[in-house]
């Protein structure tokens, strides 16, 4: 993996991405026409797409009208796009301009780069399809989870809450939640009272009120690469740059690698997965953990901690968070019940240190409250619904589940496959031979009713062409088993 | 036919009184009440006076008896008129309709960053004492709401579900759910189809998707003032800026100087609420919607048009939103079931129009998805249980707590007092004399454990600092009255 460097995970400016560059016209037209040149050869704008329009494009890029004549000028003249009179450009249907590009150099920050929101809106589109094969899902089946008894409690309590159960219920949060919160994470040695809780709809919103709290557009994100593509969405939303540090499926982000970054950028928060990242499975040791929230406690920069999968170790007691080695308050610690219990209720929490006046008035300002029966529901199941029995079993099944895949993918892939050895959590990340493109893979896998997670999509850079990560949140069966086969006969074939 | 003196005020709606009744009939006792109330108003009849008798008027103006007994209900349960036993109908003692409105703040602001969170929390904060007696709150009380079938309903829904009940439902949202909206906003002129909408947690998360949609860090949002102080937070967490544009308790906002100031400022965005906003309660006319559009379209500002009061008009039709308006998809309507049915449910949505795409993208990255088994209650009620009923029953309801609360206040406040006079919603706008500090009302009050929303917190300038905003969402009762009336003490001692 290259050396980490800042790169602009939305559509900056093209001027602003190369302070170095003179600002020359002809200069800005050849940028630009490269960019929308990657974004056909990525397969993001497919052939007859209409291209952006001139005054959008003008506008998302902060160029001029005459700059983007010019590059859709050039662009037209290379082939790439065709004219539609009163119409505007399109894609050529030509197979050439879909080839991959050779790579671009390592570190290049010239100009700005495809978004990962198109391709992951594509990856998310298949899973709607019914008769789809989800290796490429990040939620787990709910055949895995309490259903009814759950279902069964909210029901229970939807009948008895009368006005509280339509009402409000403001920021912090249902207080019978935050003390079951409180006395779970005692557990994990974070010793916290329920005031220091907030309660969120899910682990997105939690980590979108961190990053908001302590960052603003512009502002540079330390993240662990590959990273979960939510996470790159989000900072790419908010304006902010991704800046990625290679982490290793084991222990994780590369602290020597954190450090020399924290000493060389400017960073203004670090957002990590400490239990079990999404995609590498890595679990930061201890030591690594207290180290960290040393590191960044000397710089002042807060660490967003994602926990989300914390509770799905194969083995042993449940990791601890970064948190548990905090004693200043400068982590802020985010999770939910979306991987373990419920997704659809979208109950999730923060607990947000010393930034927990800010983030319960931006929480406030967001989204008015977190919806109260499904906090009262996931409360009482905390409270009598054997949330512990339900984990040992949840934990032993998806321990079996990924064991299976990854036995099966060894079996079909072609030799050379990498694959990840997670000692938690319900992803595997594999990584196929030099030359096979992960993206192709996902495609060819889509017309088999296949769906999978493409490497690129967890980096800002486009990394991990290579890549691809499957989901074990199903239980296995011999459609698993087919699908597997169907994506390493694919995998030979590319 | 029963004497309509017997049915109690807001038990049945009107016209349930005679089902058979032509549309043409109800139009003539609206009709007669509104030339009765405009009698009241010019003061040719006053309070205390007799009104005509049942059949004098009956022969007076040729209409039937029935017609008659029907508008001196309709003018009762406005507080126009009272019934005196044995003895006929008299004009109410109503100083409220006599009194004259707020003004509008004078010229347009520079565009401002709003920093009214810290006030805001002291409001907010003051609701949580149950003790307290909130006529600042936001919200309906229970008691008005359907609370119990909702929550059945729910509680129905999350035993049915099975896995879909806990499943994500990722955007753009439950498909039943948009069936229901779609069905409804065709009759308020908006033809749409359930794939042009996107469900959220609730109208704020929605203003929240279209502004990050349209808008940046930096740039300036039109809004009128004042405004709901919910939006200039948001405006300011997102650290945009807010350019107030006067707006008049009657019609809404200035168009001319909305006009001049779309011309003078590089507007990125305009965010209104058109159909009895918050605090003024405002109505823009079906006209000015058109012309606003219009001139937003010509410059290609997007107008996220706030509707979350629409549906709770006083009398006549449902206004329609700007949105029906707008043949080019330039307005994102954003509105709830936060305000008429349960808040806590957080379920609302929006109808992006042409930034769907962007829109749905940023609510994945935010939140995921909206919270599944709510939805479906929502959805469920939509089809069965009567929501247009609920509304009839809901909208006479605070009619008349509207017109209770505002004699009250028009008595015991000082002389000079200014009050809005609201066709929908369940706000008050008021103004006392000049010099009299709402600040300092807002915290007498507090130790009095009276809740009020003072003016400042409605303008990211900090003005109207004489004005207050007082909710009339909790059916009148003598704790209301008498905290009115401590009101109105402090505010002659101020």
């Amino acid at each position: 993996m290259g050396s980490p460097h800042t790169v602009p995970v939305g559509a900056q400016p093209l001027t602003a991405a190369s302070p170095a560059t003179p600002a020359s016209q002809e200069h800005l037209y050849e940028l630009l026409a490269q960019d929308l040149t990657s974004l056909v050869a990525r397969g993001t704008l497919r052939p007859g797409d209409r291209m952006p329009s001139v005054r959008a494009l003008s506008d998302q890029r902060g160029v001029s009208v005459s700059t983007v004549l010019q590059a859709y000028l050039l662009l037209e003249s290379r082939g790439v796009v065709e004219t539609r009179p009163q119409s505007g450009h399109y894609v050529r249907a030509t197979r050439a301009q879909l080839a991959p590009e050779p790579r671009p150099p390592r570190g290049s920050s010239q100009a700005a780069r495809p978004t990962v929101s198109d391709l992951v809106a594509r990856v998310y589109g298949a899973g709607r399809d019914p008769s789809m094969v989800l290796l490429g899902a990040g939620y787990m089946s709910p055949s895995l989870l309490p259903t009814e008894r759950l279902n069964r409690g909210l029901a229970a309590v939807a009948r008895a809450a009368g006005g509280a159960g339509i009402a409000y219920d403001p920021p912090p949060g249902l207080p019978a939640l935050r003390r079951q919160i409180a006395r779970r994470a005692a557990d994990w040695g974070v010793g916290i009272t329920a005031d220091d809780v907030v309660t969120t709809f899910g682990t997105m919103e939690a980590l979108h009120l961190c990053l908001r709290a302590v960052a603003q557009s512009g502002d540079t994100i330390l993240v662990e690469s590959p990273a979960y593509y939510g996470v790159l969405q989000l900072i790419e939303s908010l304006g902010m740059r991704a800046l990625e540090i290679p982490a290793n499926p084991g222990t994780g982000i590369d602290l020597d690698l954190l450090d020399a970054a924290l000493r060389q950028h400017r960073v203004k928060a670090c957002l990590l997965v400490t239990n079990f990242s999404n995609p590498l499975g890595a679990l930061l040791p201890d030591a690594a953990k207290e180290e960290l929230v040393r590191m960044l406690a000397r710089r002042d920069v807060p660490l967003i901690e994602d926990d989300i999968y914390g509770d799905l170790h194969f083995e042993g007691a449940r990791p601890r968070p970064a948190r548990a080695f905090d004693p200043s308050g400068n982590v802020m610690l985010c999770t939910s019940f979306s991987k373990t219990l419920a997704p659809g209720y979208r109950v999730g929490y923060v607990i947000p240190g010393r930034y927990r006046e800010v983030v319960e008035r931006l929480k406030f300002a967001q989204t008015v409250g977190t919806a109260t029966l499904p906090q009262m529901a996931i409360a009482d199941f905390l409270e009598n619904g054997g949330y512990e029995r339900h984990l040992r079993r949840l934990r032993r099944n998806i321990a079996d589940q990924v064991a299976r895949v990854s036995e099966a993918i060894c079996a079909e892939f072609p030799p050379g496959t990498r694959i990840s050895r997670p000692r938690g959590g319900f992803f595997l990340w594999v990584e196929m031979p030099p030359g096979k493109s992960s993206l192709e893979l996902f495609a060819r896998a889509l017309e088999r009713k296949i769906s999978v997670a493409p490497g690129p999509i967890f980096s800002a850079k486009g990394r991990f062409g290579t890549c691809v990560r499957i989901s074990c949140g199903f239980p296995w069966s011999d459609t698993i088993a087919r699908a597997i086969r169907t994506l390493g006969r694919i995998a030979h074939e590319l």
